[in-house]
């Protein structure tokens, strides 16, 4: 931990990444809840946050590990003491030296992922000539479309005795996602997926079992199936991500409330233009991410919401309106004069702005760190660092 | 320049992000063939690369400048010997101290822009204080409705009077971005869109000499304007930035053919699913970017084309259909079990595909450093370093 800091906001270089930590604390204090509830661990997915001091909120009071989605993850956290890690994304032979160097290096205990026989065998050939082993999760399909076998798919017995035949893999159980639950609008729409991710998640463990297979991981995740199920029996673990920032994309659905958002980007105001009625601000395509993801449920929202500086709720009638590379172009949803003019009052050049973003991994995902700030209107009392980008690179490849 | 390298795309870890330097050699070449013919100077954007070992081929040559959008990047190519820079974004008081920094730090000379007398007045407050200096040149707004002043806008002469008053701004000359012309489909539309920004900001010079200011630098600037522009007279520097890479979304306007995209993406095929009928790739949202820009103008193009590692030419029918964070789904256009099969079979899995960006800008930002390549079927033969992110942070800001 850094040693404390005191910056006022108005002296920071924009465009800036601000997070407020009493509503980080709460959002993971509320997800710790619902895990217990449920009587499942909590394995957060750090692939929203890149951040070590996030990812001890996140852990706070549990011995989960955590999940992440990329090299360069899984070498930051390993290097901050976390050190029961979940590779999250499928498996392929040319990531297998890089994830075998974390362990070595420190101690770690990376968990993989797989759905394909040929990927476990090119994956487990690579091991076994670095004599390297590791954890091995199958991913299950529950309806998302992405990786994963479905749950009666009769490969499933074929892909856990290539693992468990392997030398280099531990066949430790079943992982899957449902993507598909960030499309329907509805805690009840969400509730049915989460039944379906849930029971095709127990049901393919039970294949599994009933074929002699020890399965200790049943390990479900999505922050909305997270926040919206009724029931997780069976299910030994899950990994929501989002859920430690929320965003617009969340707060659309009702997956939670606007003022949950815990992450915003700090911008200056650089013009006007009156002949377009738009305020320019520092913070473009880059700095907020082109994602417009909750515009699948709701109108108005532009690229972002705009907020004061001080934090408080989004400015009635403004939203981020075009993108350029490292332009943000304000508009307010009246044409009227009286309402461009009152925009360009409440906003006046070389003024601050919060952008609440629509989608909280894609937007801190480029950044280097974090200011905290603690509740409206406070100034930043800490600065987090994080991890960014893919690989763990070596000087000279 | 680092010694040269010698490694196969089969040993890179993945996402990586890959450069033909022959491609970017031909594209810089031709660009500065066009500033020759037109008899003006070219400053080229480095926004687009961020990279001192494109700066060098871009700049090859000449004597002129180049231009960026961010302080990080002021600081990164002074650093690297490119002293001569236009901050081609309206500045803000607060951006102030840090320029000045690289100014004296590096003995670089940066010409700044703003197009209101509030914007001039703060600044100008800011540089006083600090004993710092810097050359200055106003927005004009062609169409982009971006920033800038229109051309005969009465307050014209108001920002150019409060520029040359203050003890730390010396008037240079006006500035455009049609950016409109990202906008418009066919040369003819485009060529349209050039004359107005010339004659806009020939005008808006003109407008200021006969109020008897000095005016150098008339800068107009944007990869479609610069290659469709009929004339340039009265013009003295353009200022260009995407065409060094090219992407999907010039190619789809007719900017530039594929064969001319010197940017791709390597990633690693990780995974088949025989329900959605996709090829899973580990490059998702981040390693792409989200942008679609080229769909304004032709369908079929999803997230990016796919080319097989060697570069060759796209494979026909198959395009990136979804990402998510780090996942890239390939979808077939053809939905038949026959076509489906064959993408499975030409893209088995831990084979790598190279993935053509829509808009190399964005695909480019987060990545850390190029992998050279030159001419298909070609190994790495260098790496090249570049910038990131917005500003230069202290230890502890």
């Amino acid at each position: 931990m850094k040693a404390p800091v005191h910056m006022a906001l108005a002296g920071l270089a924009t465009p800036a990444l601000l997070l407020d930590s009493a509503v980080l604390e709460r959002n993971c204090e509320a997800m710790a809840q619902r895990a217990a509830h449920h009587g499942v661990a909590l394995r957060p997915h750090l692939k929203t946050s890149k951040s070590a001091e996030v990812a001890r909120l996140a852990t706070r009071g549990q011995a989960g590990g955590i999940a992440v989605s990329t090299v360069a993850e899984a070498d930051y956290f390993a290097a901050h003491g976390f050190l029961d890690l979940t590779y999250a994304v499928g498996i392929s032979a040319s990531k297998i030296e890089a994830l075998d160097r974390i362990q070595r290096t420190y101690g770690a205990r990376i968990t993989l992922l797989a759905d394909r026989v040929e990927a476990v065998l090119s994956a487990a050939e690579e091991a076994r000539a670095l004599d390297a082993s590791f954890r091995m999760l199958i991913e299950i399909d529950t309806g998302g479309g992405r990786g994963g076998l479905a749950p009666g798919d009769a490969e499933l017995l074929s892909v856990a005795r290539a693992v468990q035949q392997s030398e280099a893999f531990a066949l430790a159980g079943v992982l899957t996602h449902a993507g598909h639950s960030y499309h329907v609008e509805g805690r009840d729409a969400i509730r049915a997926i989460a039944e379906t991710e849930r029971a095709g998640a127990v049901h393919a463990a039970g294949r599994l079992r009933a074929a002699g297979l020890r399965i200790d991981v049943v390990s479900v995740g999505a922050t909305p199936t997270a926040v919206c199920a009724e029931r997780l029996d069976g299910v030994t673990e899950m990994r929501p991500g989002v859920y430690t920032f929320f965003d617009l994309d969340q707060a659309a659905r009702g997956i939670c409330d606007i003022e949950d958002v815990a992450l915003s980007v700090l911008a200056t105001v650089i013009g006007h233009n009156p002949r377009s009625r738009r305020v320019l601000i520092d913070a473009g395509a880059l700095a907020l991410s082109k994602d417009e993801s909750a515009a699948e449920f709701r109108d108005g929202l532009g690229f972002g919401l705009v907020c004061q500086v001080d934090g408080a709720a989004p400015m009635a009638g403004l939203r981020v309106a075009e993108l350029h590379q490292e332009h943000g172009l304000i508009a307010c949803d009246s044409d009227t004069d009286g309402a461009v003019e009152a925009m360009f009052a409440a906003l006046p050049v070389g003024s601050r702005v919060r952008i609440l973003p629509h989608h909280a991994c894609m937007t801190a995902a480029p950044y280097d760190r974090y200011h905290v700030v603690r509740g409206a209107g406070s100034d930043v009392h800490a600065i987090w660092g994080k991890t960014r980008g893919w690989n763990v690179h070596t000087k000279d490849a």
